[in-house]
């Protein structure tokens, strides 16, 4: 008889149970169901799947290599310098072509520093002095160029002067030259394609174009220096063929231009070339360089066919559908004139102590004794 | 009344409420629908959880930091520079070892440039001439080394020549000599590990290697140059121990070595030393370096258990199932031979005007009249 | 009457079907559904949405940009040197103010190298010999600083000496200087915010309080080198206002302090200055460079309000509640007294054969001959 039991119990196993319906011939929630089935449909299959490809996997991790090249020469005529040209190796730095690199449109040259004692810029407010107890010796002038000897220098019959500081003499004047940069680009012969709306994939691009595209004035960028953003975008569809894969580029200023007194307004950096005399002696040059930095940023995300976001978008769909069905019983339910009716044929009250008869279902305790009664 | 009408309200909220399902003893649709389950299930624990470790949340942003150090001296014997030793201070640029470095292996050297006037090189288009109008003074030559003074020079006896520029004179040659580089990996005494197959994770690299393992051919890159992407990635499951956590290094050649003519192929970069002589005036050493360029790229994923994804993928495993049933209902009411009377019994037709017995319900509207007379 | 039979299935098109349920007055099953329901909500709205913000989308893949600039002067007062003043020319390597850059904080130099013959280090193991066929002519000095010529040299009187070498003479002594640094960090004058607990978004940063905040030793990590990591997390939540949007700092030690033998401990890297004499002849200054290298990395992740995520994370929700229902199906159909009531009730056998009448359901198959007699 246990096996007979435990038979039953296999066997049942491979009935199929599926749920009881009740059709509810109301064609006003019928027609509501149907219009709600399908805008969720349409927002499965128009907006997750077709617009946001919902069937892809997405990475947006990128291996990037960015190498970078300049060509050009510039010519200057300065009071300092005279007639100077300044050519790749002088321009570009640092010069192996990395991602991030600066072009020096602008410069202050201090030549032949050494190391001595001179007195410090009377641009710097802690180097102002009237005796020589305002310059403590071996303290450091806060943003200056070196560290206090402790002597007051002054221009005769002036009551104020700057400290005497030990630092690498003379030290930097602040005045700022205007470069008289001559434009080079004059584009026969080289390689003929540039980069330009027509051109989206052309590798090579003109430095004006560049600036005049992240929305700066050349010439004013090359005096004070800025930082330009070049953003290289990729957005690969890999069901698709790799060669449909293309970069987009987008330019942008990211230094804050507007800021006059910012600490962020421009761009520009110092540096030093360093000589030895004859006798063994170090001097320098420093060089307070001007000029635009570009940032090439490579970002991109790629899609592929997965079978796991894929199924999630869909059970999320028929999840929604269930919701949905949910919303148009309630409107089946508590809604329409004779939902009454329709409450009582959904809901079969079963009761394990009551004597009703198994077959006659009644209608569901959410009615008010009223609506009992109206049965 | 009211109050008893709202205790029975309340009290009908702890009610349960359960679909009720019709149960058909079918064996073959009680079969496929074990099937399908059992076949959504295996996709679930075996694909999606096991494989895909669908449990975990990904992060992919990462945050690295690299390191590099080179080591080993290079002997060189040429025409130009004589007998040379070559150490890392000299053969890599930049020499603070950040993640793009650059391996010095071949270099055109133009020593003692000063700025003066001298001829263009012959081999730039822009700068051949035939008379001085053809040199226009003030302009520069494209894609060359200055800019023009307005003299066309020629040899004795010629009729074309080069026009005369103002630049850093003279004008880089463009022939390429083979450097003769002695290897130096000897490694005795040096701490022992190096990377390979059986040492996947020692950081210490041999240089030939990892061009042979990019697919390079060392002595073509030493004298063309080259970009060499080191790919380290990190792929971690944070539910297992940091120790588990390791590096893959894989290597790939990034510049397009078979094109020719291409701008992208090889690599090299100029720059200069800047001397000052007896005199102050300034002259420099140019140098057109030829080498190596290493990108090393950190990617990496980290996963780690998380309730969110966990709960959407056990979510979409259910909505499957619930797509399952829908499938294996309209084989049920649909494709076999007594679908009629399983479709009678799952859809209970009721219509509010008819009067008919609440307890008996009808085949449901889908039923063709022949359908319908049949019963 | 084809065409009545189209225009009835047309109709039956727009026939409401809903899920027939069963109400079972069971108050201990009802509670427990409404608790099930009650978690999952709270889970839904209280975790999912509020805490991990579930109705967003988040993008992890950021553009960023890192300038950096220093300021300051240090003064040292070393044998070898003298008194000497470092400016940001001098310690700021590279001087371009990129995320990645190195303070040198102490130094080894060795001035004045040229390329000559000379005995190699007597540290290097593989150039230590007793004779001159110990220095194979040509053989480079595995970590040394040059190619052996062939010779052996030995103090008077002694019997190991260490190998003649071709490289740039003298080579560099291995003892480490303690460098004499002054801190000159006086914060009157200078713009005032600094980086602090109070001020988390200024963007300027006293070195000393990095390395403090990284967990490291000024004195000693400027005498050995050391790599810190400045990490910039942005976290935006964009639907909220841009100002929102702010960056949080962190500081971490990068470099293996602990390690005294770890090859990764500590930082330095070798750099040389190029000069060239009265005669045309190239000498340089090698300089060992100690010092802080400091790595900015910026990481963030955006997020932004997207139908899908909202849907799917709904979706398993929905999902969830069935999971539930299925729950306390169980415990109603299997756990309590009545349970075989309640089974009866919930599932309809019906056998297409059987001549039972339509509107009688019967228990469930899963009954055991007992429970069957039972009823």
């Amino acid at each position: 008889m246990g096996q007979v039991a435990w038979k039953a119990l296999f066997l049942s196993l491979f009935d199929y149970k599926t749920e009881k319906y009740v059709i509810a011939k109301n064609k006003k929630v019928g027609v509501l169901y149907r219009v709600v089935q399908l805008s969720i449909l349409a927002y499965l299959v128009g907006w997750v799947f077709v617009v946001k490809k919902g069937y892809q996997d997405t990475d947006t991790s990128l291996q990037s290599s960015v190498i970078t090249k300049l060509k050009g020469v510039a010519f200057t005529n300065t009071s300092e310098l005279g007639e100077r040209i300044w050519d790749v190796a002088d321009y570009v730095i640092p010069p192996q072509g990395e991602s991030v690199f600066f072009v020096m449109t602008n410069l202050i040259v201090t030549p032949n520093q050494r190391q001595a004692m001179c007195p410090e810029s009377a641009n710097i407010p802690d180097a102002l002095c009237a005796k020589d107890t305002d310059c403590l010796e071996g303290e450091a002038v806060v943003a200056g160029n070196g560290v206090k000897t402790g002597r007051c220098l002054k221009d005769k019959g002036s009551t104020r002067g700057t400290c005497e500081i030990l630092a690498w003499c003379p030290v930097e004047k602040r005045s700022k030259p205007k470069m008289n940069v001559l434009a080079t680009d004059n584009e026969s012969y080289l390689k003929t394609c540039r980069y330009s709306q027509e051109h989206p994939y052309c590798p090579i691009f003109v430095l004006g174009n560049i600036v005049r595209w992240a929305g700066g004035n050349f010439q004013e960028m090359a005096s004070e220096g800025g930082v330009i953003g070049i953003q290289i975008e990729w957005n690969c569809d890999l069901d698709k063929a790799p060669s449909e894969c293309n970069p987009h580029y987008s330019f942008s200023r990211l230094d804050n231009k507007s800021a006059e007194t910012s600490i962020s307004s421009g761009y520009n950096f110092r540096f030093a070339k360093y000589y030895r005399d004859a006798e063994g002696v170090d001097y320098r040059t420093l060089i307070k360089a001007y000029g635009i930095r570009f940032d090439v940023m490579v970002n991109g995300k790629a899609g592929k066919f997965n079978i796991i976001p894929t199924i999630i978008n869909i059970s999320s769909g028929l999840a929604l559908m269930g919701a949905g069905a949910f919303f148009c019983d309630l409107v089946l339910l508590y809604l329409i004139k004779k939902s009454n009716f329709y409450r009582g044929k959904k809901y079969e009250e079963v009761k394990s102590s009551s004597r009703k008869s198994l077959s006659s279902p009644t209608l569901n305790g959410n009615q008010s004794p009223e609506q009992l009664g109206e049965l």
